[in-house]
């Protein structure tokens, strides 16, 4: 008999009731008394479990009574209603074949675990409920913002992981190698000689898309990458990891405004999606880990993002400057504090900050025609801060060229970069999202280790 | 004015006929003379280009006359038709406005380059008409694999990119590390002190992220991957490139059969998707790069791919070893001659071999009651040979535990591997299908250089 999964059993019931159906899932618990009992199973297709009732009139009665938490069953029997539960119904077990039993040290009991301790076993942590829920949110985003790009013509392109330039100095980097490291090839002068590397050079792994996706969006106009990226920094918190993923849109014919309004469309259009499609995973949030979290979504879904400079942003935040560890001044970087007041206490909806000083901003920025400040923007989100940033890109070969001159750069290695400003150069921007950000925004999680699923941080690559 | 992409006009013609219409794009070609001029005008959206016509009644006409071909330019005109011409439609310009001009020696001109003249420019290729419709077709491939699995209820795991383990022993493998390699910190015997890395252990990229895919399976029941891995292999050849995309699909309550159609139903998927939604593409692959593709691709959508075992594969084949560079025989591995005369001799179409010798196949496959072989498949596909790789997993804890100890594997190092097996263990199955030897099936490219948007190769890491 066909399996049929515990989220069809919800959202087509009527297709079910009363009829024989079969399922196979891991049990969550189980409590027997002499003559039947009960066995809750999830099947992983859905947050919300399925009870079972068995009787001792099965062959296999007292060792199915045995089964501990975590077995794999397969359950035949009739799904019946249950207008006085809890639950909307159940299945009347007709027949239960164990399909692998649990062994008695099973890490995971009926008992609520803390994070900590699920993090020691990131193998067996997604049968929980809390990363059941986390991890289905962050495929039904991933997807989210697939679909949102691609309705609307992106063009999905898988820029590079490994990488011979350091693009834009933005972190610590990884080095990619198969020299043997105890013996390294070495130059007549006594240093690496990265010519007998596998490439041939000095390699590292990415920190960033952009600037592959900028020779694509000179080609395809509107484009977009979602891949992993990674930090080599020795920060060990609560939101840095070593890899994680970005997406990093790029459009051409497009200025700042544009990147403004297609990352709040964006950033809509995935809360809207994954309230609409995980509502039972959202509500365990909005219970469990985060109160308040449905309406914070919602108030974000229903309002416009508000717009303001830097240069009014500061004034704003002077003001209130006794409050803040650091201090304000024009010039100066926010602080996650500055970035939350703003959001959170004077506008308490997302906000763009727009047009920061060129000195504490990317080389690659359009430098406005003040000549001191950027077209750049950062998003930024109640209960987190930032959550985007972004930039129309400097587009014009010789302030470019100046720009980077001017920071000492390697005019060779980024010749294809000013190629694209010297052959068909347009006004273009983008942004970049950090995609477990936007999970913790969306379940209220707070520890980055929490929404990715096999986290890599200092001293930490298990798995 | 707001920008229209020049897809629309092509999918939405009614739309815009007679009105006035504005779009950005790059000049693929202008010819003028002394009272007009033609523009074929590209803005990456759509394969196809629009012809823009512009009149000396222009303020700018000379100045547009002398553009050169990539040039970025705004027009704003009248879409009108044009029954007696090839195209449908032009633009009949009212006002043109230069956005990029394109310096002299821009290497793309209007003549056809060969792909290997196009590969030394990664950053400028995109804007050919091949890249154009490879590059859109990966686009467009990748997002229908995840609309396949989704709309299946699978969840997308991103597995990790940085490993501390070698999975299968798969491949070679790229070592990541931040150890300063002039100088590494070293143990008292002399050894490097892997203790001082980032991670405090040895860690290399990915070769396959299968196993930390069935962890999820485990919890999830139907989950895949899509992202990418590496090979440290120094083989220069047409199929091999160091950094590339995978997809790993992990089924729980699954066998062979059930992985094998879930295999076949993906790639009549893809292929179905990619003809409707790039038919100008595929047309142009169908004409300018392998005859004979949509008839090939239209074949195996209709058709109900084969299965046979291995060993019955290996009388068929033997009738033939006259003509094989290799001769087989029961326990050699199926070389691409063998496989090829498979797929295209015997069953003109795909076909799934099955049940391979256990010694030429990995630890985790599941031993067959016969003992010699296991529940593996290759899909092998008309002009390719071996697309996909699978098999259902070993999930009994003793065989498994077994075999790698017959092995010599670190079972310590798999203790979560086998945890699968003794915590609720159930049948279980995947594969793995290499993203760009899809991108090539589809396209009829040759070469894997020319479906990566930046490839990595032996000797290659450009931009």
């Amino acid at each position: 008999m066909e399996l049929v999964t515990v989220k069809e059993l919800y959202r087509k019931t009527d297709d079910y009731l009363d009829k024989e159906v079969m399922i196979g899932g891991w049990v969550r618990s189980i409590r027997d008394s002499k003559a039947f009992g009960f066995i809750v199973v999830n099947d992983g297709s859905f947050f919300e479990p399925v009870q079972v009732v068995y009787h001792d009139t099965m062959e296999n009665f007292k060792e199915i009574s045995k089964l501990n938490v975590g077995a794999a069953i397969l359950v035949k029997g009739i799904l019946v209603a249950t207008p006085q539960a809890k639950q909307p119904f159940e299945i009347q077990a007709e027949e239960i074949t164990i399909e692998g039993a649990s062994a008695p040290d099973y890490p995971l009991q009926k008992k609520r675990h803390t994070l900590e301790y699920l993090r020691t076993m990131t193998h067996l942590r997604p049968r929980t409920n809390t990363f059941q829920a986390v991890f289905r949110v962050r495929s039904l985003a991933a997807y989210a913002i697939h679909k949102f790009f691609q309705e609307r013509g992106f063009v999905y392109v898988h820029t590079p992981l490994i990488t011979g330039s350091d693009c834009e100095g933005a972190g610590e980097m990884f080095q990619v190698t198969t020299m043997d490291l105890l013996n390294p090839p070495k130059t007549e002068d006594g240093d690496l000689d990265y010519s007998r590397d596998f490439f041939h050079k000095h390699t590292s792994l990415t920190v960033s898309g952009q600037l592959n996706a900028e020779t694509f969006a000179q080609a395809f106009r509107d484009v977009y990458t979602f891949g992993p990226t990674f930090r080599a920094e020795n920060s060990n918190t609560t939101r840095h990891a070593a890899e994680f993923w970005m997406i990093e849109p790029e459009i051409a014919f497009a200025d700042l405004e544009d990147d403004m309004d297609l990352a709040e469309a964006m950033l809509k259009y995935v809360i809207r999606y994954v309230m609409e499609e995980a509502p039972e995973e959202m509500k365990f949030f909005n219970s469990f880990v985060d109160k308040g979290l449905i309406d914070r979504l919602k108030n974000v879904v229903e309002s416009e993002f508000a717009r303001v400079t830097y240069t009014d942003a500061i004034e704003i935040l002077k003001k209130n400057n006794d409050n803040f560890e650091y201090k304000v001044e024009w010039g100066c970087d926010l602080q996650t504090e500055h970035e939350r007041f703003l959001t959170e206490e004077i506008y308490k909806k997302p906000v763009f900050v727009t047009d920061y000083p060129k000195e504490i901003k990317a080389f690659y920025m359009k430098l406005n025609e003040d000549g001191k400040t950027v077209a750049a923007m950062d998003c930024l989100v109640p209960g987190i801060g930032e959550i985007i940033g972004g930039s129309q890109r400097e587009d014009n070969y010789e302030k470019l060229r100046a720009r980077m001159a001017e920071l000492d750069m390697d005019l060779d290695e980024y010749g294809f970069y000013l190629d694209l400003r010297k052959f068909g150069s347009t006004r273009h921007a983008g942004y970049g999202l950090g995609f477990e950000r936007c999970i913790m925004y969306l379940t209220g999680m707070s520890n980055i280790r929490d929404v990715l699923p096999f986290p890599r941080t200092v001293n930490n690559c298990e798995l």
